[in-house]
């Protein structure tokens, strides 16, 4: 390992260990979307808070109240609040992680029992629901501060805590707490480390500095009073569908372009700088459409295809509620359908802003076809989008770290998708917010599916082993980092 | 009533007998569709069989082979075949009609027991599944065969019998068989009258004189290996679903016009004398609002609406099979999506052309778009239109005998949809043939939910007192007016 620093090499030489903490941690079944499983995730709750306060942390377990799933009360899951160090001449950072996981059973598909950590030789890779997602990075930061003490190392900053139970199922109340604790708790913190996400692809590691926000639309059209039978009704009657796919191809071009306007226009515009960021991400257009299963990016330009996804809006059409949808040849009218679609969200593009810009062109689009039919739209929910600046030191003593321990500099991404959290850290404490992810882009760590088609089944959720031990060496080089990289700052 | 001949004296005079032999009918509940209710359909056939025989009819019970049904192997239902009278000198007429029925449970919504015949006494209708479609036509002929026989009256005409029990379940067999008889059974057959269809509205008597034809599409568009998420993949791939709208866009406007090349081309060009057919039928745009549940109609001149429905084409749009079709907010990019369309056709449509056209548009549509996503266009099923002349003696022995019994001229009507065994009927006798109804627009006789905007729950099938018993006459009256009616043509 390049990082000779005492820590380091106490990570290296005791990885058996930190790989059978992050066992055991595997093997408590905390899912907390399944009512059945609420007491493992309050036994891991329990688990975590133990070996911080081993470790020497002051913790608070915030209860959260009650739940109502699946016609039971039950009790949310505790959220771990808390410190090490309390250094007025330090920097403080705040970590956050969950320590909840997405729903898995052998039946799903898995190769190995998904609640049991399996080390699989020929790879190098440890399987195991939440070994990516979010327990190993958890465990990462527990490496950190246990090779500290083993090795009579002082902490170079001051931490603070904030580790959930409810991220797979809705961070119930974190948001309230957070803002609650900005003032609180959180009342010193310097800068924000999130570990939750993953490396673009497999081979390079990367920072994340921004997410994209969303606006999710439901379009409404209605008009006969029951659905028709289209032998009695066809060409009678102005129909429902008919409308709706003449109004949706009015919403975005096939090559993704936004017809709505007003939209493309708020898009902070791209500097030459900004563009070279993407180009030199480490991932080819191969890797992209090995990802998506096909050979269907809208783009030859490998800058542009990621420029689509981190830093320009999209817009997706859903589907359709209320028609036809199963297999077969039903000739029905449908009397009222609803179009679902989304855009997704760049700075300078608020939720409210493009829901109100969206309405309108709708409402201007659907009054040009003459139909006798009724259009409702309706924002269902919006998200802001979040954008930092890479160069705030937080992102610098990342920077480096990242370089040490992997000798090459981090991709800097953006992320298509939200992290809501981010946005309230970021909103509640006006603090530098940074994503620094721990696993790689195949580890499937997600249920959402969108993995699957990487080549790897979303149900075998794993960890390179070398990911969780240079991993967790690069979240403890950060913190000495920390340091240095702000006083720059602080002397520009 | 008017027609003062015997037979139909009888009839009136012992309407609560023939009341009471619905109500056996009705009360063997003949549901084809369902495995379980499989011994009541050949019940059903054995006692129509049986009555025919009673009359004087010869009968053949013809077995249609077995069928592969909910993992069982059942018999069909048989289909009767026969004739009554082989003189020489008189015209031969074909009846068609069905013994089976639609299912139907009390817990359905039913406000009486659905195998039960209720007569409420303030309507004077007679509830009950099959009532209308189609046990009280068929027992409107038998009940014109024994007031024949009872007042010792000779019928007018040979006739011929087609009775089948798999008519709402897909006919099988049927077609095969009518053309092996149409040089057997069915040889010397002059023409043929079904009686399966309903009145336009509630007010008036019809004939039915045309058909449409069908060609059902789906459309099928492919790109990602598999579903992706909309933040990650959103704007950086061609979307399917983005691409089918665009294309299904061109395929009709809101206004129904149907923008496919080739396609208005091939339609008959409409008369001044045709389209006086249609302003005189007794229907409002009122009545057509009421039975869509919606001030929805495109056109605001009632006979434009009407041939909307009965002689031009129309194209809907049904669905998509493989997109988010569920409430609530899913961000899914679906990866391949299949579009459901189909055209009704009307002369000189034919469904073969029409798939040529139809699938050349869509891929030269498709090209424009500049898509990477694949394209397949498959025709699921066709069914050819079916339009006679109303100039022919069939028509005119059953115009005359409509007027006699209800005192008005029938509407002459084309039906939107299909009823196959019409155009097999036409196509393989070679005959003319007729569609003449016993039931009113709002029986609720079919299950398809079409009439359920009526504001007849669809549950509630009934037949008007009214209907049965001067339809019955209607339908003895046609057969005394065939012999002059042909004569006259033959004359001409």
């Amino acid at each position: 390992m390049a990082v000779e620093l005492p820590f380091a090499r106490w990570i290296e030489d005791n990885q058996d260990a930190l790989i059978q903490r992050l066992r055991e941690a595997v093997e408590i079944p905390s899912v907390s979307g399944d009512a059945s499983y609420r007491p493992h995730v309050h036994r891991m709750g329990q688990w975590l808070n133990d070996e911080l306060v081993k470790l020497g942390a002051e913790i608070r377990s915030i209860p959260m109240g009650p739940q109502e799933l699946e016609g039971q009360t039950l009790d949310l899951p505790p959220v771990l609040i808390g410190s090490l160090g309390k250094d007025p001449k330090k920097r403080t950072i705040l970590l956050y992680g969950h320590y909840d996981v997405q729903p898995a059973l052998l039946s799903d598909g898995w190769k190995h029992e998904p609640f049991k950590l399996t080390h699989d030789k020929d790879t190098d890779r440890l399987y195991g629901r939440g070994s990516s997602d979010d327990k190993g990075p958890i465990l990462g930061w527990l490496n950190v501060i246990q090779a500290h003490k083993e090795t009579g190392t002082d902490l170079p900053v001051n931490l603070k805590f904030c580790f959930e139970g409810m991220e797979e199922s809705g961070s119930e109340g974190l948001e309230e707490l957070v803002i609650k604790e900005a003032k609180g708790e959180f009342a010193d913190v310097d800068a924000v480390c999130i570990s939750d996400n993953y490396w673009l692809g497999t081979s390079s590691p990367c920072l994340t500095y921004g997410l994209r926000g969303l606006s999710y639309f439901s379009c409404s059209i209605s008009g006969p009073g029951a659905d028709l039978h289209s032998g009695v009704f066809g060409a009678v009657v102005h129909e429902p569908m008919t409308d709706l796919f003449a109004l949706f191809s009015k919403l975005v071009t096939p090559q993704g372009e936004i017809l709505i306007p007003g939209i493309n226009e708020k898009v902070a515009p791209l500097t030459a700088e900004e563009r070279k960021l993407y180009e030199v991400i480490d991932i080819t257009l191969a890797d992209l459409e090995s990802a998506i299963g096909g050979k269907v990016i809208i783009s030859d330009d490998k800058a542009e295809a990621l420029m689509a996804r981190m830093r320009y809006p999209s817009l997706s059409i859903h589907g359709i509620e209320g028609a036809f949808s199963t297999p077969g040849a039903k000739t029905v009218i449908p009397a009222s359908v609803k179009g679902k679609f989304s855009i997704r969200l760049v700075p300078d593009l608020e939720p409210e802003e493009v829901g109100k810009l969206v309405e309108k062109y709708l409402k201007d689009e659907f009054a040009k076809l003459n139909s006798k039919n009724t259009l409702k739209v309706e924002m269902l929910h919006g998200g802001k989008p979040w954008v930092t600046s890479i160069e705030h030191w937080n992102f610098k003593a990342a920077t480096a770290a990242t370089e040490k321990v992997w000798g090459k500099t981090p991709d800097f991404t953006r992320e298509g998708g939200s992290i809501p959290i981010t946005l309230t850290f970021a909103e509640a404490l006006n603090k530098n917010v940074m994503l620094l992810p721990m696993g790689r882009g195949d580890d499937g760590a997600h249920s959402q599916g969108f993995r699957a088609s990487a080549g790897s089944l979303i149900t075998n959720e794993k960890l390179d082993k070398d990911n969780f031990i240079k991993g967790s060496v690069t979240l403890g080089l950060y913190l000495h980092e920390v340091p240095a990289a702000a006083a720059a700052a602080e002397a520009q």
